[in-house]
């Protein structure tokens, strides 16, 4: 019965999915920030060639694609299943994204939490035997995002201390049945917390709870402390949602510190960047994992790490009609090659 | 080495998921049609005693849960998983719906082919073991739509013979390790196939070559023929795009009529309802699914149905910046209690 199951919410994976390779495509802000050097291609054009920010979305996820499957070595033919999905209405930076390519397309709408969303579901189809290679992929670009979410660009808005910066950015990786990459060995699947925030240029403070839930039930489920993890890192919380989930697990009386942090803090120079509150969006913890954290898993620097997408579940409309904003997150246990 | 995967882009299921127990939720125009006896719930009030038609919406996915948890005799904590998606603008309906209910929740963008997406990651989660009880769960509201994909209702715009009506209603199936009813055997993942269709008024002609590429995958994969099921139902070509999915057929040299049918003519009167093209929505495959097809199975009038969402993927703001539309269609071949 459910074999691969434990506890409520969580998957131990019998053959863990191989992460055989991943690649990561960044804006101009973002190859101006300290992970720089771990972005397989960067570009200082907001277009990305292309006629709007919308369809330069798209083309950073074709890019991200490409360049995954030339670090594999692998053909689009090889591949059994891609799961994207991304924050433009109607998710189409990833179907444009896949059109006529003839990959077998599951699309997700997990907001910024996508690229967790999409590791876990892959991993299930690879370690249930579905799949032997899956693509797990997302995007968002900050002007295609502020101009959906917030004002048109040119307006000049003013933004809030706590508002955070959309990542320009596209992340893929490829996991495989088998290979050598670090393995994706547990997974915890979010709940939706909504704890009466309604600001919706403070969504560290609104996906925080749900963060807080998700990590607490992956621990419960597998038996396991924080000290089983070198890193417990969320995407994309910020500098103030950081604060606000560190003081939770304090006040729990779970000490986090010194193995816990945040993509939205790690991906920018917060004092000099002049992004408030740090990066969001589903490229953010996308381009923070296929880049800087995997790398350092490659490398040995940690055994494992929980990588725990956050998204904030509100629309415009939502906002609009007054309703506070639900927040969700999904958690993915990976393990260096080494462990 | 995927020994649940058959062919590029279709699983055979080790572990067939049951289907225990299903239920729809539908608005005034759909309890009109001739549909109307296999609905669970029906209301005459579009708002559903909501404020607006996106919480109606969301409502709606409420009752659908309610109603299928009643019927299956199980409780929300007795369900491990929930997939579900909406076409609102960042899935409002779904998120919200879930939101403090403590359901494990993954979000699903697949425009109206999520009901057989949801279907398919679903029977994926408990064939693979990851999984003793999932709810599949989506919806879709005529006048969330109409305002958010065409006019402000209020301005009374035209509608053009190839329109499609989008169907107010939700529904939800419970898929299980154990139990009696319907079996899910077999799915195959859909392709993003885009042929140059730019009328966003035309979504039948945009989703039939999506529908033909799964069609003929599935058959190929599992080496099967159309006489292998007693029905082959796309949800949601309507009339126009069920001619088009006949007639390409017949090119390709197989005939699929007398055991061929589509959602969005089944839901409607396409004579006396006014709904020129037919039916379309997440909702409209979802209730003609959870309710009269699911039904037919259960009493042996059908032993086996291949179950086809079609979905297309464009947005307002694709449509805007000239592109043109991409269709999506996953398949599930669902078989009666008995075989």
């Amino acid at each position: 019965m459910a074999a691969q199951k434990r506890g409520r919410r969580s998957f131990c994976f019998t053959r863990q999915p191989v992460i055989r390779a991943w690649a990561s495509v960044a804006g101009k802000k973002e190859s101006e920030g300290p992970l720089q050097p771990y972005f397989d291609y960067t570009n200082q054009d907001t277009y990305f060639g292309e006629a709007t920010w919308e369809k330069a979305e798209c083309r950073m996820q074709q890019l991200a694609l490409e360049i995954l499957l030339q670090k594999a070595g692998q053909r689009e033919a090889d591949i059994d299943l891609v799961f994207s999905g991304d924050l433009l209405n109607q998710c189409i930076s990833s179907s444009f994204a896949l059109r006529n390519t003839g990959l077998p397309a599951l699309g997700l709408y997990g907001a910024c939490s996508t690229m967790a969303e999409s590791l876990l579901l892959g991993s299930l189809a690879v370690s249930g035997e579905f799949a032997n290679q899956v693509v797990a992929m997302t995007s968002s670009h900050f002007a295609s995002s502020e101009r959906q979410y917030r004002y048109p660009l040119g307006y000049g808005g003013q933004r809030t201390p706590t508002a955070q910066w959309t990542v320009t950015g596209s992340g893929a990786v490829l996991l495989a049945s088998s290979g050598t990459g670090p393995r994706v060995e547990a997974a915890t699947v979010g709940t939706i917390v909504d704890m009466g925030i309604t600001d919706a240029n403070n969504m560290g403070a609104a996906m925080a709870p749900a963060a807080m839930d998700t990590i607490q039930a992956h621990l419960q489920d597998l038996g396991r402390t924080p000290a089983d993890y070198d890193l417990i890192v969320t995407g994309d919380l910020g500098d103030l949602g950081r604060e606000i989930l560190l003081d939770q697990f304090r006040k729990a009386g779970v000490n986090l510190s010194g193995r816990y942090n945040d993509c939205g803090v790690l991906i920018f120079d917060l004092q000099e960047q002049d992004v408030h509150a740090g990066g969001s969006g589903c490229g953010c913890s996308a381009i923070v994992l296929c880049g800087f954290l995997l790398e350092q898993l490659r490398r040995g620097v940690w055994k494992r790490i929980l990588f725990c997408g956050t998204g904030a579940l509100l629309s415009p409309t939502s906002t609009q009609q007054g309703e506070s904003i639900p927040g969700v997150c999904h958690a993915v246990s990976i393990c260096g090659e080494g462990k």
